[in-house]
């Protein structure tokens, strides 16, 4: 590297400009914002392929393209094509029509309403979605904590019309919620539910589900407004007396047939339609025994009237007025938050299988539309569930075509065969609820989580323990809480750590991890690994401070020289602010005054610029600022090598010299 | 470095051991975590000089020292050192004896209590402080935080006894709060205040006690409970005909006086006691004033008669009762965690300019404590403020004695001097009130703010703004919230940058900084500078995509070959979860699919053991992780050349080769 010519060189002050570690220039303020909100909101450039276009049609034909990607597909669209997507569409469909007239129950909803919401938001996802696989539908957990946030203040039962208004409203407002994260480019802000946040919540959420489901499986009439663990379990054995033999039974047998079937389909993929068709076949079961045996008389509770028809009108029905607004804009915007992030993920995951791109901003604009518009037809919150959407996968759907054929069966169920439902008992939609959810209880995840990281593991554990034993937006607020502090903790508590040089190479590592590195006599090199901020800028100096009195007592027991150059390998820190400068500013007068020259090396260009801008290069010299360790270290060793020590240690004749 | 011929050896999969990146052996989970424990609680080791001596009477020796650092200084104390601290003592007397009352009417409290929080916990903090510059005494922020906090719900004039009971809860509230947070080492709390928090929100505040101080200027009688800037120019200008000429110009008269005193001192810092002694100065003016023309007879207020005698005590008015403990505890946490913040960072200033250390943590246990024992004897919030601390510091203090010099000036103030002070106008206390306060508004430090980092500007002009426009309060949230804003910020939208080769070397640099380095052509080497975490795993696996696309778009523009291997810099990575090796994971078949290899360089132990652990390693294969960029490159250039292209394209043929 030719260290001790170029050093000779530094030491009187110049000739070495090629090796110095360039400043920036200074761009326009208004220029790196700019550069800097692109990045920040924009990352993945959506509008590229509107821009690329010529002329006012073509862009204007792009942008439509862009916001209704079912243009793209649907002008190319085969008889082929259509056939995959017929049997997906008609397989979902049987899967959607129990599972959303069980789910409208568990949000203490009309049960109608769970079909209505399979007919709407499809239609709208087919035409703005950019997933292929993605199965419109409501899901559970949004469910109960609807029925949660809204019953906690409003009774579903004492007064039906104002709880129905909210829930219209609610959804509104996730829906507009939902559409405006993506507008704004803050789809960001889902990223901040972690893998291990989700699969504590949904674990907890799926647990707390199938507790609600005891009423349903003992057929209860009283039961709890709480959803946690000991307030369900009190009421459940307080009312032992209470409990039928008959619904028991029956919701046994048919849990008992559908985790069969699961657990048939998962062993043979290629008779997924086994599992998917399995809560109709034992909705069908169900209401045929009860018609026959009239089990309704004997403690078999059961749906009752479905009134025929599509989805009414409701936007005349959304309440924005005091004193209930506020509380459907809360229940909006936590179960909008919930469903975008499972939409978003589950339409991420399929696009990776098949290796497409979806635009996650673009994605919440889909489905807060989806709800927005669903507000305004009598639905309450879809999404994308995991389970529709695998089956969906699973029957070989090509395209959101299958959610227009779900769509339409559901329409002819809403138009002609409601009546059919009327004998459906209860309790076979509480064994549909609970075996979905027992799907959801992800243990393998948790136990991956404890192997690879601990902290995961303690924020999922968090949200379990939050949504089973307090409340699911406990969980949530748990769950954030950890995985926030541990990306501050992060930031305030960076590692140090000691560089070494690896024999007969220019190369230095941390010598905690290779072992055959060997520090340099007289410099001490170090490491930081994050951004310095405000938040470390104390600990940083403290720990600095204790590396060098800590090599300074190892090397004065074996009577080696003190450390004489500290040597601080920027390359890690990504971004500094004015805490950070100010830190390196006294670092530098506190090293001066033992004698210890500081010495940069590798830093980035953003801290380059913090430097100059600052003073601090000034303070420490641009000559001793190095695009290497390597660099950083043959200097300070041909200084060392070059003078008596006594020189170097009395920091006023070193200052003098340089 | 010999790339290619090792190269060779790692395709036919062994042989290389010794370039190898190396796992960490697995330590047990209680060891890593009790060192995690230990470098994120005790990264200072403060027990070290406990610990180093043998035999437990030594060791409680040690320990007493270590709480108690006057047993350190004490025994070795001479006359000389207790000169310089004397003239120090005394000059802080003179400063503390008029800011101690000017305080205390700004909060509302009796001005007597001003003296009394001068007298005993200097006291304590000269037994248990280890700052020989800290002067110990009442601040104007804190003093005005309690008047509105605490005025907000308990009226001063109405129910003067609850409300200095109350006072006195909320000082030993603070106590617990700051001696807590040193015993359970979160001292890094107080480091979430920034510095650019810190200057805008003492900026805000000083504007804010100014303008209260428009009430003693003026000669009000009635003024607004409010502290924002709309609320007093509402009171000021609503009451002009009460404004009172007399009071003006005394006010003004002094003000000036202060100020030139001031200014000049700055100038000439040799008469450093010149600016010292003009409160107590302007306060026996003020007083002879007033004696002899008996003005307060035309509408200039006095302070009137203070009690003779020393602190009573005041352990059992402190108030554990509802409804007002918990506004006591508020009031206690804010204006405790602030105080604390000015004492920790003054203590450290001073420190670092006579080059000894500080222990944070020890220096919060030291100011709790004073703060409870204050509490017990009729004392309010205290801590070191700057100004005397700096007054202590130019009057060339040797120890912490100075700080019992001035405890016993107090004491005999308050034991034979208080009637002195019965004609001291109130206007005088406004007018020292006001050239302490503009002292703090650093007008260059915002200014070098907005050059250095325009994001920490920010945070003090939203500090800033808040406290005028809004309260105290709303200023210190809006000041932290961007700043932990901005730390989540850059680990959600991490940087990422393509490295270039530096021609002729082995060395890679950011190809936008060097613009000599020059790219390696089939081979993508990217570079993030953040960790892996939830909060940018999405983003990172979406940009990493971009960066390949866009890198095909150019060489296919170009007629070159596109990317046939991503090498990830892993160096700057501090860390990963369990959602950063799931993207890994993600990467890797996405870019398997795509015929693209993925190759790590340089990751950290930490890295290695997650990726390990979470089979991602094996994924990747071990073979395709180096332990610099130069070596992983040299690789992919290695098999690019020894291969046909179409070999190395196709994904399938690739992996059976390794």
């Amino acid at each position: 590297m030719g260290g001790s010519a170029a050093a000779g060189k530094s030491v009187d002050g110049g000739g070495r400009a090629a090796q110095r570690v360039p400043v920036p220039e200074a761009r326009p303020f208004l220029d790196t914002f700019r550069a800097n909100l692109k990045e920040t909101f924009f990352p993945d450039d959506p509008f590229r392929a509107v821009v690329r276009e010529r002329g006012f049609g073509r862009r204007a034909a792009a942008a439509l393209r862009y916001f209704f990607p079912f243009l793209e597909w649907a002008p190319a669209y085969r008889l082929g094509t259509f056939k995959s997507d017929l049997i997906a569409g008609i397989t979902i469909a049987s899967l959607a029509i129990p599972q959303g007239i069980s789910y409208a129950k568990l949000a203490n909803l009309p049960p109608i309403l769970g079909l209505y919401s399979s007919f709407v938001p499809p239609l709208v996802y087919a035409m703005m979605g950019s997933s292929k696989d993605l199965a419109v539908g409501t899901v559970a957990v949004a469910s109960l904590l609807i029925a949660s946030m809204l019953g906690a203040e409003v009774s579903a039962t004492e007064n039906p019309a104002l709880y129905l208004h909210l829930a219209f409203t609610a959804t509104f407002f996730a829906g507009v919620i939902q559409a405006s994260l993506g507008i704004l480019r803050l789809g960001f802000i889902v990223d901040f539910l972690s893998h291990a946040a989700i699969v504590g919540f949904m674990g907890g959420a799926a647990t707390v589900v199938c507790l609600q489901q005891l009423k349903g499986m003992l057929g209860l009439e009283h039961f709890t407004t709480s959803t946690d663990l000991v307030s369900v379990m009190r009421s459940v054995f307080s009312q032992t007396h209470q409990w039928r033999w008959e619904s028991v039974v029956l919701g046994c047998g048919f849990l008992f047939f559908l985790l069969v079937t699961r657990f048939f389909s998962k062993r043979q993929p290629r008779f997924f339609w086994v599992s998917a068709a399995a809560p109709l076949t034992s909705v069908i079961l169900g209401s045929l025994l009860v018609y026959f045996t009239h089990a309704e008389n004997h403690g078999v509770q059961i749906i009752g009237n479905l009134k025929k028809g599509l989805n009414p009108i409701s936007v005349t029905n959304l309440q924005f007025t005091p004193p209930y607004m506020m509380l459907a804009l809360k229940t909006g915007l936590i179960t909008g938050v919930i469903a975008l992030a499972e939409g978003i993920a589950v339409g991420r995951s399929f696009a990776m299988f098949k290796n497409y791109h979806i635009d996650g901003n673009k994605e919440m604009i889909a489905i807060g539309t989806m709800n927005i518009l669903g507000s305004f037809t009598s639905c309450y919150l879809t999404t994308g569930p995991f389970s529709r959407s695998a089956v969906n996968y699973n029957a070989g759907c090509k395209t959101a075509m299958s959610n227009v054929v779900m769509s339409l069966a559901v329409m002819v169920t809403l138009l002609f065969l409601t009546p059919l439902f009327h004998y459906t008992p209860l309790v076979v939609l509480s064994a549909i609820i609970m075996s979905a959810m027992l799907g959801l209880i992800d243990f393998p995840a948790a136990v991956h989580l404890w192997h690879v990281d601990k902290v995961d593991f303690c924020v999922c554990a968090g949200a379990y323990l939050g949504v089973v034993f307090g409340s699911v937006e406990m969980g949530l607020v748990v769950a954030v809480a950890i995985s926030v502090l541990r990306v501050l903790l992060f930031v305030a508590r960076p590692r140090t750590t000691v560089l070494g040089n690896v024999p007969d190479t220019n190369v230095y590592r941390r010598m905690d991890q290779y072992t055959t590195a060997r520090a340099v006599p007289g410099v001490l090199v170090l490491r930081v690994d994050s951004p310095i901020y405000f938040a470390n800028s104390g600990y940083l100096r403290e720990r600095f401070t204790r590396w060098i009195d800590e090599d300074d007592e190892r090397t004065s027991a074996k009577g080696e020289t003190g450390v004489q150059y500290v040597v601080l390998d920027m390359g890690a820190v990504g971004s500094i602010d004015t805490s950070g400068t100010s830190m390196l500013d006294e670092l530098k007068k506190t090293l001066d005054r033992r004698g210890i020259q500081i010495v940069l090396a590798n830093p980035g260009s953003e801290i380059m610029k913090k430097l100059d801008s600052s003073k601090v290069l000034e303070l420490i010299g641009h000559e001793w600022i190095f695009p290497t360790v390597g660099e950083a270290v043959a200097e300070c060793d041909f200084v060392l090598h070059s003078h008596k020590p006594g020189m170097v240690v009395d920091g006023a004749s070193h200052e003098n010299m340089v």
